[in-house]
């Protein structure tokens, strides 16, 4: 397990999409986007990014690690705040550069730092072609 | 509206947070991360990438336009395949560098270009540290 952090890189297409090999595609940055809901609810909580690191260590210890790409660190998600998200099902996309975390939150049960549930709290609201945001 | 395709530049943490003007983070190289999800079900479908042409463009047209990375090109979601993307509703995150997009699909309803109905088809399974793909 002392290489988990080190993912295969990623062999042709049909490999990608068809194959049982885990060959995340990050980006020129090092990061793979993350979208993590709710388990059982399946509301979208935040969408993230990782690096190797921070998916491997999500792998090891079955809880969300991301790239703080503010804070440039690796971020265990809850360590200062309780809001720890234990991964309940992890999941690929077809060309394997985006990972889908479903996860349980503790604390509060709260993700976003705004002290919301959800980062995604306001809607994009078109009028007359003109957007506004509300909160939804 | 012959500039909707020129978002104001994002202000301010606090306006960016709690504002009600969209002015979307696009990162470096011009794109912001899409999350659709299916807006009945809230199956996760596709993530994505806009940069500010495709969100003007579904802003105004109510469709999903993204920015393909691989083709490097304006991609209207469905234009070739019938699976075209109503958008429904529309959300941003707190530091408005994430889109989400509720949508009904027109056409067999999938989004996949491998012909599922979601590009998420395939778990991530963890044995003794291992990582496996599995179809769902």
């Amino acid at each position: 397990m002392c290489a988990i952090n080190t993912f295969p890189a990623p062999g042709p297409k049909a490999d990608l999409e068809e194959g049982t090999v885990l060959s995340p595609r990050f980006g020129a940055d090092g990061l793979i986007t993350c979208v993590t809901t709710e388990a059982t609810t399946g509301e979208l909580l935040m969408v993230a990014h990782m690096n190797a690191e921070a998916l491997a260590r999500t792998v090891q210890t079955g809880e969300a690690w991301y790239w703080s790409r503010s804070r440039q660190e690796l971020w265990h998600k809850g360590a200062t705040s309780g809001q720890v998200q234990t991964v309940v099902e992890m999941l690929v996309d077809c060309d394997q550069d985006a990972i889908w975390l479903k996860v349980k939150v503790a604390g509060d049960g709260g993700c976003c730092h705004t002290g919301r549930q959800s980062c995604f709290y306001r809607k994009i609201e078109v009028t007359h072609g003109e957007t506004r945001l509300v909160v939804a």
